[in-house]
This record gives C-alpha cells, structure tokens and sequence, in this order.
C-alpha cells in the first residue's frame, strides 16, 4: 500500500523539488500540498513544471492539513518547523528540509542562528559514517544543508582515512542561485546574477560552516578546522565545492582511498581518474560526482565534487531518507542519470 | 603626435579588447590589424561590436605588416610571438598578451608549457613590486596571465607585509569563458558551459600556477607555496579569485594593511570593510576589486578579488603597459567604470 | 519481454537525450551504442551525466554492430541515415532524429538541403491530424525538426478549425543552443551566446522552413505562407515560439478552440488564460505548454508554445513514437514534469 | 564651461545607466545624485561598478536637491516625473527616462496605464523624422521606450518608404531582463530568468504597444497596426526586435532603401547583406545594429535590430537628448562601440 506523503512549503525550490521526485516515486501518494501566503493558489501558477499536479490548490500550513499522512516533508523558513513538528504524531516520519534540527551543538546554533535552540534530529545524510543507521527507522530528520553535504562528501573518505592534516581544510563552493531561496531579492534578480560570480558569507560566518565542521568531526579525533567560502555563479542549480588539505599522501594514494570509501554507495560516484566533475552531470540526479588528486608542489590533496542542490543537496535527500525511513530501497525513486546539457 | 600601433591577432579575444581599448585612447592611432586564419576578412564580420571598425580588411601578420609601428600588440597563440618579436626593431614597443616571456625560470617554462623556452621579458603587472619601473621605458613587455593578475593583487598586501603563512596559500579562482580563448572547442560550447560549473587543471597542473608562485615570490623570501584551482563558470568575462592563507593576524589589521597596499593603487580598489567583489562591477573595466578578512576560527586571511580577464586580466593591462612604456599618464584611456548590470 | 535497442550517434545531443530516456524506460533494454569519431571512447567521458552507462564503450556505426535489436534511433548527421536504414532488417523499427526522411516534396528537399532525395518516411508527430495511426506500427519513423514540432502544435488547432487566415502565419521562434548540435563552431561558444540574443536563417532560409508549412498543409486546403525566423537566446535547451495570423474571432473564442484540440492530447498541456509559457517549465519534460490569445487591435491570433528541443523536440518525440510503433501505450517512460527552478 | 547635471532615481537601472555615460562625458560635471528609499546610501554599495562615485551619498529626490542644475535626468517609478517637472525651472532641461510624457494620446494613456494624463514632451528618438528638430534646444524631452526605439528603428526605413504594408505589422522582441527594473520580483530572480525564454505582455498589451504604432503614424497615413509580443530572455542586457510585414519588393529593394534611410544616422548601423544582429555587438553601446530582408515565400520584409535596452534604449538615447537640448554635438561622449564577448 502507497504511503501517504504531506508537502509543506510547496511553492518554494525545496517543497517544489520534494514534489518533483514524489511524482515519480512509486510507493508514494501525494497528499496535502501546503503553503503560506501562497495558500489559495493554484500550483500550476507557482510552480508550472509539475503539470500533473498543476489542478492543485494549495492549503494553508497548519497542523490540521499535515495530519494523517505518513509522511510529512517541511520546506519552511527557518524557526518554522519546531512548532509544526512537535505536534504532529510521534509516528508520523517529519523530514525537515531546513535547518532547525541539523546542529547538535547548542553554541553554535546560537552564534549562527539565534533564537530558541530546538535541539537536533538524526542528521539526514546516510553516506556519513553511522548515520544510515540511525535514518533507518527515525522518525525526525534533519535534511542536511547543500554546502555541508557537498563538502562532506568530498572530504569524508580523506578525512575518514586520516591521509590529511584536518586542522587546514579549505572549502571554496560555487553555488548557483536556486540555493538562495525564491524570496525575492535585489541581489538574485537575474539582472545582477547573470555574467557575475560573487563571493559572500567570507570568514567563517555563512550557517553552514559549523555544519561542515560537526560532519568531519565525526570522522576524527583531530582539530578539525575548515576555511568556508561560498561563491553564487550564474546558474540555477548545482554546487561545485573545491575541497583541499595539507597532505603527503600521493596522488595514487588518495583516489585509491576514495575508490575504497566510495565503493558502495550508490550515489557518490567517483569518476575516472583525470576527470572532473561538472555540475551539469548532476543537474537533476541525485548523483554526487567526485574527483581527488594531490598537489604535491603545494602538499595538498585536492578533492572537487558536484552535487544539485536542490536534488541530493536538500530534496533528493529528503526523499533518500524517507526511503531509509519507511524501510524501502534506499534509491527508489531516485536517480544517478542527470540532465544535460 | 599620436603614436601609431598595430595590433596582431585581431580576431581573437585578447587582440579584439586591445582593439576596443584603442579606439578611445586619446594618444594613439590604429595602423595595421592583422590576423592568421581569418586574413582577408572583414573586422566586422569577426569582431563585429567595433564598428567603427568594421570596414578594415584583416590583413596577415607578418614581420613587414607590423613594422613602421611605433608600438606592437602579439595577441598570437603561444608560441608565435618570439619570432615575430626577434623581427621587430628594438626600438618598437612590443606589447605581448601571450605566455611566451612570462616565466623567468627554465625549468617551469619546461614543465609547464614545454618546446624552447624564449626568455622572459619585464612584467607588465605595475602593481607587483618593483615592475612599473621596469616596464617604464621597455620596449618589450609580457602581460601577465589572467589568473596571476587577480591572483598575484588579491594576495600581495598580504605576503608583503608578512602577515600570512606563504607556504599554506590556497587560490581557487572562477572565470568566465573567453578566458579559454576563441578556438572552438566542444566543452566550451554555450550548450555544455551554461548551467553548469567546472574544474579543470587541478592538482597544480595549470599553467597559471608557476606564474602566480613567481609574482609572490617577489614579494618575500619565504617558501611560497600555491594550491591553484581554476573553475569555469558560466559567464562571458570575468574571474573570481578567493585567496587564504594561514595567519595570526585580526581582520581589522588585514583590511589596514590592503588599505595601505592598495591607496595608490589607481587601478585596485578596495572595497569598504563588509562588501565583497562581483566580476559584474568590474566588466569591461581595468579596476580590480578587492576585499579581505580573517576567518579567526580557521586561522586563515581570505582576500577575494575581481577581474575583467579580458580588460584588466590581458587587453587593459597592455594599454596599461603601453602608457607606461611610451611616457604616457600610466590610465590614458584606460576607465574603473564597470558595465553593470 | 524487453525490446532491445540500440543508439547511434551517442555522443551527439539527441543521442545522448535519447538514451537519457531510454535508461528509465520499463520496456526496453539498451544495446549497442555507437559513435563516428568517438568510436573507442567511454560513454562516461562524452555523457557524462549517463551515470549508469559510464562505463559502457562507444562501438562504431555500423549496420553489423546496430543488426540484432527490435529498435534503432539514428542521432546522424544529415545524409547518413539513408544507407544504414537500407540495410537493417524492414522488422527492425528505424527511428531517424535527421532530416532525411521528413520532407515529402522532393522540390523542397532540392532548395533546402540538396544532395539525393531520400524519399520520406511516416512523419513522428503523432499530435498531427493521422500521424498517430501511421506512426502505430510503422518500422521506419522521421522524427520531426524542433522548430516544426513547437510551430505545428502552436498553431494546428486555429489552423484545422480554420479560425485564421492561413496566407499570413508569422512564427518568430527562440532556441537555445543545444538544436545547434554538439560540433564545435565559434559562434556557438559559451563566450559567443551568453549574454546574446541573435537572429539567423532570416526570411525563410532556414531548413525547418518548408517542414513547418508541409505540417500547416494537412490541416487546411488554403494556401498556407508561414514567415520563419529562427533565434538563438543563451539557454542550452528549450525553444519558445511565438506565432501569429490573422483572425477574426475574439480571445475567448481562440481559447476554446484550442481547449478542444488539446483536450486529449498527453503532452500538450494548454495552460490557464492568461497563463503564458516559459521554457523551463518543459526543461527534460516531453510536454509542450501553449497558450493562445486574440490581439483585436493588430487583428491577430497570437498563440505560443514552449518546447525542450532536446526532449519532446527531439529524443522524447522518438520514444513516443517507439511506443506507438510498438503497441506499448504512448506515454511509456515519458514524462510532463519538467525540470526547474 | 561644464554643464552642471543632475541624476534622480540613481539606485536604479536607468540612473546607473546615465550616471555611467556622464562619468566619461566631456562637457558635464555630475551634480545631485538622489534616490527615494535608498537615499542616504552609498553610490558604491547600490551602484558598485561606478568607482569613481563609490563614496557620493545619495541624496533624497526633492525639487530643492534638483534645482540649480542645467540638466536634470529624471529615472524615476512612472507618475512620479510629473511633480518634480513643474517644480523646476523652465529653462532646465528635464529630460524623463519614465513614460509619463510619451504618448500624445490621452485614450492610450488611459487605456495602457490610467491615471491622470500629463501631456507629452518632445519625443526623444532623434532618428524618427522630424524628431532631432525638436529635441534640439527643448528643456522638456521624453526618453523612448525601449522596445519603441529598437522596433521604430527596425520598421522606420521600409514604413517611410511605403513599402511595406502596414496594416500587417508583427513585432516580436526578446528582451533581457534588466528592462524590467531592479524592483525584486520573483519571476525576475535569476533562478527562474536563467535557462528560460517566455512571453508577456502578448495579443497587444504591453505599454509599449500604443508608443510604436504612435512613432510608425508619423511616418505614414496609411491604417498603422501593429502586432507585438514582448520575450523574455536569459541576458541582463540588450533586446533583439525581429519585425515583419506584406510587402512585394525584393531583398535587395528592400536593403537599398535601408542604406537610404540609414546612410546619414550615426547611431544606426546597417549590417552589410547577410550579417545578422546579435545583441552581444551593441552592449554598452549606443548603437542600433540593423539587418533587412525579404522573404518572397511568405512576402514579407524582415528587419532585425538590437540594441542595449539600458543604453540606446534608455540612458544614451537620454544623453543623446541632452547633447541637442545643449547644442553640443549628438554624439559627445557616446560610443557605438559594444562590449563582446
């Protein structure tokens, strides 16, 4: 029997992903498609690519729309999803495609966040060691922020191996602009996106540096310490993280170590050595693509990969850990198969 | 009198921007305009935004076409450039937008490009250490590598005044397309390039890196070491820089040490404390534009600059130089004024 | 059991597009996959967001290694399809993504492409009044051009009800770059298209001229004069086309006209009034989104379509008429949810 | 001596616009600089591509800041022109990028966007016949429409000569976005712009709708009509008008009577037969590149034209006006040189 799934924030790049990959999903029924001030309106006027679902008229986002279904996907503004969460069903699967719920830290969440600390979730991202485990069967998620699970994925096998010096990472990841959100704002009018590449958030101060922190953490005992720099590039969707570290391993040595640590996940795939990842390759997939080699002039490993931010990096993740939630194949509904050009 | 200048190479990208630069300096005249393949055509027909222009037939480059020029511009591919300068009177300003002189040591001109190396010549970046002294009064100059520009400003107020740790420099840098040249390739088709973000020359392998690890070098005698990562991202013109590198020192101290770097600096402008570069501001512009901050939590300074790769980055910096060579105010006809949006 | 296929032209665009539909289509299994030049080469290195078919090795197109499958899809260019169509099996179902097949009018074959005539094959628009019964099981399929395609279903339902004067269809259409193809040429570079809008095959030179009014033809015994001109704006995929003639009846009247004609149709979604199409809601979708309107000042029905020339343009046409010629149902593995933001 | 001028609304698109072309005007010096909600901002932070006004405030928008100025530009939110102009002196030369005082008919007005009516002023497109006259020592002067400008420059040439019938008019322009202003909108962000063409404004209800057929009745008695459908397209600059209509003379009649009509126009630049305009090639620049053709098939005349939709669409043709409202000469301190790629 098909689970019965809620969207919350349909009109928005997350909710509108979410809805994307249900369409296709074969153990799914779609249910309540909610929204807040766009509540009342068609879908097909928000979000005109969801065709089958285009007669749809969006409801209002209250705890009386999300009951009874099995699932209940959030894509809401931040500080929004406590509430909601809390009281719904301790049964209901809650995936949270924002951030409330991913720092375990409390000081963190106050120095980059604020506001009331909801406390954290299982962190959605079954490729980090020892979270597959604790996805399966949750009932709460945290659906990991884009940059963290693109970074993290690119350093993990390194960092895992102990084959870097984890106290001087540096993350430079160009995103595109979908990652922003569809609030509409002066600086990611097309106007000023199109022909301009940018950097925000330098220092250390963008919210997803601690997350990208607390991820390798896991991974080691050492002083992680991680340089975050974000980059908005003209294009709608996709994140290419530039990831490195001092090393003295090979170049050899390191793809052999992701080969290892890549082996069996059937979303991170490691291309051949030489070649780079592009994120066109993954436009749509669910797919991270990676690539590593050392800089043995510089002493650096190098590690480069692509994922969609809204596919893998927030709603294909969604719809992976519902999987893994529900008990189902981890990948059904998903796909490794991006759109190009 | 106007000096007469010729510019070879005029269909390509580099020779085009030196092109539209002439046309409103004040102190020059255009003379011969000559090309390879695209001999015989019209101008209009292959540059066709010059239009006054656009009824100039290219002629062939060759050694007698540009002779009787008082200043010569070698937009040539690699290689080209050393006979056609051998040829040329030594009292002929000889202005090379190629990689040919760039490199004072062997060994990297070896590794990095391969076949007989030619020598170097002065260095047309003024804004580097003793260079505007140098190239004052030359008549034989090579422009700088786009990369090394941006690169080589973003970084130098930084390792001249020795507060960052030169061996940990991480540069990752997105630029625009034309930087890739206007021979056509098939990853550099509109339909592969647009959506998509990319790595490519990874690993220190890029021809860039010795050339940005020679300007800084100039700059102390500690061990400089670079881990250079270019990207290409969708947009025309224009590179992103993002520099870090170890250091103790506040963000405050930083942006004092830019500012002192950087007061004189007609063409680097350094923006106020908080705003950071987007290539948009400086397209079409000779201005760089540059920001920096200490990530104190990562122990890193990240300086970000912006280039127009074509104008400041290749075509800018040989009017640059040619003011400079010819006695000229160093911004005849040169402008800070960026095309936006 | 699944119907085996084979692709040739895979690195092409429509190649690749096709088999991008293939690998989620449950009727078929993918066979031999072939290239010219990049006979030898990985799948992965030419596709690569192909992810599953990475690793396969690109044979040489041949009629041996394309003999032995239920279907073949020809992504050739225009003039190869003739000979291997020959010589594979009459049972074999010969899809052609060309031109070589589409024209029925010797005359026009002669002036707008030149060279032998082929002689033509059923036409693949199965939305095109009769097309749908000879594309049900015919072996040999032309699959249409992009620009007929988009032009033909924007303007058939005023057409066929005979609500316009035919004498004056006016179809300004805009593409992206992939309907260019993947061969590398200068003015489609990156550097060329972005940020550039232009004109080309003004004043009915262009091929898909007399394809467009072939299809016009079975719908109306007037003398049908369509006035084509084709743009390319900087997107990869998608084309937009904006189509208009003289009529006489009013907004509401077109609308419901078009309600009718599109009422059954599975990927021809007419939207809301007052709704207008945008390519990127068809992006990897093989709908067409259309909307019509009555300019009663100018006198003029204005209806426009949007269209993924790669999917429902070109490799999404080829699958549906794959199911038709196979007796699977039409939507077999096809979709109406596109890809945006 | 210098002029002294003013820019209000310098926040915006069209301020930036003229604020960049008189930053390298000879014969002004910049004055009052003033927004609405940005007033007391930094140029530099709103306009960050004009360095060499980083540090001016900008002032509120009040007759009292505006007055004392020989020329005041006014880029102002339609309606607002109106006030500010009768405020001002007589002899100041006001010249209004908005629509206020564009349309001579009152019932246009009122139908395409209400409110109350007040009046036209000289029509600032110097190249519609008659226009220069007036404009030239006029201290009131509306700035074109953009897709007036391109579209009246595109038809003016075969609408004067009568060789077109112009009760059959088709104009179809792709536009890029910064057209629409720098107000935040959602369908303007970059996530939805970039990878997407579409339609607005279709079957005749565009503002710019009545002010074409306007500029076109001046050049004929015959029943003017005009059917225009504005695109939109991924680029922040430039618009591509592809223009249509009967006619019975020959592509080389038709060519003639454009080189005609054009010989004298500094700004228009006809493309020698057979070079199609690209938007690219006017960027920046205030030229109108133009190409004509006849299509016999269909009997119509196609002319194409480009033009930057901020430059000669907006802020050159402005500073055009100025230089004949002072009686300097009509280009000072304009180009025709574009900005590619």
């Amino acid at each position: 029997m098909k689970r019965r799934v809620a969207v919350a924030g349909a009109s928005g790049y997350a909710g509108g992903e979410v809805l994307r990959l249900l369409l296709t999903h074969p153990e799914v029924e779609i249910g309540a498609i909610t929204a807040g001030s766009n509540a009342g309106e068609l879908l097909g006027s928000l979000q005109p690519h969801l065709v089958p679902l285009a007669d749809r008229v969006l409801d209002e986002t209250t705890v009386e729309v999300l009951a009874g279904h099995d699932v209940v996907f959030l894509g809401l503004p931040h500080g929004q999803s406590a509430v909601i969460a809390k009281a719904l069903p301790d049964d209901t699967v809650v995936i949270d495609c924002g951030a409330d719920f991913r720092l375990t830290d409390e000081s963190a969440w106050d120095t980059f966040y604020g506001g009331e600390y909801a406390g954290s979730w299982p962190y959605g991202l079954p490729e980090l060691a020892g979270q597959r485990g604790l996805i399966a069967g949750a009932t709460r998620i945290a659906v990991p922020g884009c940059y963290p699970t693109v970074s993290t994925l690119a350093l993990a096998p390194a960092v895992a191996a102990g084959i870097v010096d984890v106290s001087g990472i540096v993350v430079v990841a160009a995103s595109g602009t979908s990652g922003a959100g569809k609030a509409p704002k002066t600086n990611l009018l097309g106007s000023e996106v199109m022909g301009s590449a940018s950097a925000y958030g330098v220092g250390g101060t963008h919210r997803h540096t601690p997350e990208i922190t607390q991820n390798l953490r896991l991974l080691t005992d050492d002083d992680v310490r991680v340089s975050f720099t974000p980059l908005l590039v003209p294009m709608p969707r996709g994140i290419l993280a530039t990831c490195s570290a001092p090393t003295t391993v090979s170049a050899d040595e390191a793809y052999a170590t992701y080969q290892r640590a890549c082996a069996d996940e059937p979303f991170v795939h490691l291309l051949p050595q030489g070649q780079w990842p592009a994120t066109k390759s993954v436009v749509g997939s669910n797919a991270v693509h990676v690539q590593v080699t050392v800089d043995e002039t510089a002493g650096r490993l190098v590690a480069v990969a692509a994922v969609d931010n809204l596919a893998k990096g927030t709603g294909g993740a969604a719809v992976q850990c519902m999987n893994l939630a529900l008990g189902l194949p981890e990948t059904t509904g998903l796909t490794t198969i991006g759109l190009a050009p």
